[in-house]
């Protein structure tokens, strides 16, 4: 399985690609997801069913597509003042969109998929919203984690515990989680 | 997709789910994964596609079933004498397992089988055998992170990389992490 990787902006490709995402958002809402088909994706957001085939190969691909869509919002993470606020605001919205049964599904599509540009895609959605936080913490004059150390303090128990576990973990959990970033690099900055 | 959960042992259904995950394996090992069938798997272990069908539903399933099976080693952790080294050698061990291609492909299975079972029986296999390792630790007198905290800061991380970046961890990175979860701890003691 593949999904297409270029990022075509504009036109007649970019309007499809919307469309055709919003029909799959707005199916998932309504239809349990074994449900779904090409052809009625197609005819939601008023493409032929070739165009899909033609575009995403497969419908498990387009669903990943869709679903790193969903993980990609338009506007950069909120600007709290303070970085272990701005931390746990983002991972509160990145738990709002995995943590539901919605969202694991769609990390499930994305790592069935098989297709290690649309995993990394994922990785990288995360990662590049951790570095705008950082990258703000650092011109405050803050002291920070790396964008990698939080990634695997903050992303990676987030989404084995969804994956995984029966359970995503509670906002409690997650705020944690963050401080424990925090805490924990701070108690290794002496030994450097 | 459901895997069969309960526990068989002995006779012939214990021979029978024997027969059938070494021939996963062997097969794994010399064939392209989507080259499987569930007749060649029965053809080699000496039973009929049937009784797969049966007892595991379909090919995901069963690939799942085999690959947590890998995860399961008869024996305890090794015994290094010191915390520390105890998690070493079984995060190694563990990243010997699913860090491999065939391993990436294995959690893959385990993820994509989309039955909450058989993803909460693989962190279970994890947690099980780190709550060896911490019991153990705790007999010597040695103070210890929970269980779940070693799942986070160790298993998680380890289980994100491979399933959504391009590699997996390092060894050296690796152990980085187990000391992590033993600075971060004690750092974080006082507070208590």
């Amino acid at each position: 399985m593949k999904v297409h990787k270029g990022i075509r902006t504009g036109g007649r490709s970019a309007r499809v690609q919307k469309a055709v995402h919003e029909a799959v958002h707005e199916l998932l809402s309504s239809h349990d997801r074994e449900a779904l088909t090409v052809p009625m994706i197609a005819q939601m957001s008023g493409v032929t069913p070739s165009t899909i085939y033609r575009r995403w190969g497969d419908l498990p691909s387009l669903l990943a597509d869709a679903a790193l869509d969903r993980l990609r919002p338009d506007d950069d993470p909120v600007d709290t003042g303070a970085l272990a606020t701005d931390l746990k605001q983002f991972a509160e919205a990145y738990l709002d969109e995995t943590g539901s049964e919605l969202g694991k599904t769609m990390l499930r599509d994305v790592v069935a998929s098989g297709d290690n540009g649309t995993t990394m895609r994922c990785a990288e959605i995360a990662r590049c919203r951790l570095a705008v936080i950082v990258e703000r913490a650092q011109k405050r004059g803050q002291w920070t984690p790396s964008v990698d150390q939080l990634v695997d303090g903050i992303i990676a128990p987030m989404t084995y515990r969804i994956l995984f576990d029966r359970q995503p973990p509670t906002t409690k959990e997650l705020f944690v989680m963050v401080d424990r970033c925090l805490i924990r690099e701070k108690a290794e900055k002496p030994k450097d």
